[in-house]
């Protein structure tokens, strides 16, 4: 459940993170990309943990509210899903086509950022 | 010129009006969307024509805010080529591959509320 919560924001992260401020972003990254603990980051930056964790939450308030409007992690989801099938068909029935398949290679879903 | 702009305001707009307030995206709509003049929309909600001008150059700086850090439109534009090039090539090569053609067919990429 943890764990799950973890990739759900993860995701979030990597498409919205450039609309977050940078301390948003220093927070989110340390926590969830580097795994660093509220009271690490708390030390480093010479705050409370309490802060720490209010400005963690309100970001993840923010992501969620983003995705609710713009749903670019659904979509991807479900475009990555239509585009395994058809690469999975293509090999099984094209597999010596190398235009082909190198055509399907080309289209990424991907954000260009790293989330993490 | 006049019209290029306006295409180009009509592809943010279709991607980010979920950002947009509700009367962001009112005053917009009736001009981009549905060619209103300034001059009508001020008229329709009682304001000053400088007033819907403020409210529209406000919301073009807003989108065009958003896609400096999102660039949606711009992954839209580049993705939407390599997925053209596949349907061409699978129709030309695999025109009687139904299924193959079926399956390119169900990876869209537009966004799923219509801005206009």
């Amino acid at each position: 459940m943890e764990i799950e919560k973890n990739y759900r924001i993860n995701s979030l992260f990597a498409f919205y993170q450039p609309l977050l401020t940078a301390k948003q972003n220093n927070y989110m990254q340390l926590y969830y990309g580097d795994d660093y603990s509220l009271g690490e980051i708390a030390e480093d930056f010479g705050i409370s943990r309490q802060a720490v964790y209010d400005n963690i939450k309100r970001s993840e308030i923010i992501l969620n509210d983003y995705e609710d409007k713009l749903h670019l992690v659904e979509d991807f989801d479900r475009k990555q899903d239509a585009l395994n099938e058809i690469r999975s068909y293509a090999e099984k029935n094209y597999a010596k086509d190398d235009t082909l398949l190198n055509l399907l290679q080309k289209v990424s879903y991907e954000p260009k950022r790293e989330g993490k």
